[in-house]
């Protein structure tokens, strides 16, 4: 396991997305996998559960920061769950635990991570997301991760 | 002091506003003072500090939640000083601790800001800030104030 | 409402303490609020709500750092409540917030809090509690309140 | 990489240990990979480094948990390096995320660990350090990591 130097990629998105968006989401992991970067999320369901679906069927390893305090509310694609006790406010170390960031549909979550990848100077990307400045859109997985990779 | 049982009027901005905006933001504080709410703010400069200081200048009570590991860092109208050590994670602790917010200007921080009000089901009031869904946006601080009461 | 230039002096201790230890905690409070100090706790029962009771019936100024995500949760007599979210992962922020702190009685939390404390350099004086290296350990609430209030 | 459903056992003690305590955190270390579970510490210096090359160099896998806000921080013998800019609060963070504690050595930033173990129901096991009632005290690396392995 040689983590340590990889590229983390943070996949951000609402818990109860459409089906359209659960599957970019699960794209966005396939190709983070493949690139050999590491998928950083908040551990629980929907965006984070496909995309940590997606880097797991691809062979890639998955981080879920968790808003709770047990390391087992994780979904059952991350490979390391960080338990924080923090609820919401945990949505900041996402963030800050990823070198550049996606967003994938979401709702006011996502909004608020957004805010902190702009924040700590990440780069953020886009995907049928918050429209805020800063933030780049694109439409694919691919090009959100091709994107995501030039640091 | 009886404040424990006043409203909690949250007033969130940059750190570095243009004059306008400090002015506007003074104007936000007084009329939170005058209307006997408490005013809770991230407790440092800019939007911050203004609307400490026009909130103490009309007889109001002030509090300041901080992100570093010292109460003497608020600015000089600030009554009430809370230390937190979160660094910027301690945004998502302004939102919770105001019954209703008020944003002034302001960059990504005050977007996470924002964002926390909307995940926590507060009423999130904007005076030239982000515009996001579910965020009122009025033009003078006596409509910002008036309804920000209306919880 | 002068508080900002008090001394802030926290009281921590269990949360279902013996009739004994709540009533040292009452003392404690009142010797506080009789030295013009604000009391700092973690605003929720027990010995939080003793000192706080205590504080309040002599006059002084109680803060209240509770766990929970909502003002609501404090007892009756914390007049400034801040919500943190943040569960027993708080404590830290009770030893941050005041000059100096008293532990009466408690378990682990408490002990948590003394830990904190002497970590963040702050004279911490205990009365029926943990001996710990560094606690200053007296037997009345009149002698721990002039020892917390020399800094 | 399969460390999902491998127990965590944590490792605290002081950042600048003497050379006897090193080797003792060195030799924990080694246990816990050889006993396949997984190393979690504070990512630093001290007995977090010496268990964090103990582990590695038996083949074991490691996260830290950083007080700072970059995954850079970690010592080097340290696979998941997890950010959280929250200072020394980030000592609860350790004790929850580790299935039990062994202690070596330490000073007050060990004691708060030792008393979020507690408080979080974890076992906690120490040798050389605080002698706190709730504590298993025991004197080589290899009873510690024994008793830390039978939750």
């Amino acid at each position: 396991m040689d983590i340590r130097n990889k590229i983390r990629i943070g996949v951000i998105g609402g818990a109860r997305p459409k089906e359209k968006w659960s599957q970019m989401a699960f794209e966005v992991g396939t190709h983070i996998a493949k690139n050999n970067a590491v998928l950083v999320c908040g551990g629980l369901g929907g965006v984070m559960e496909a995309a940590a679906r997606g880097a797991k069927q691809a062979g890639g390893h998955t981080m879920g920061i968790l808003p709770g305090s047990s390391p087992q509310d994780a979904n059952p694609h991350i490979d390391i769950a960080i338990a924080t006790g923090l609820g919401y406010t945990r949505n900041s170390l996402v963030a800050m635990n990823a070198n550049s960031l996606i967003a994938v549909d979401g709702q006011y979550g996502t909004l608020s991570e957004i805010a902190y990848g702009l924040i700590y100077g990440k780069k953020v990307i886009g995907i049928g997301t918050w429209t805020i400045n800063g933030v780049q859109m694109v439409s694919s997985a691919e090009e959100a991760v091709k994107l995501a990779l030039f640091l």
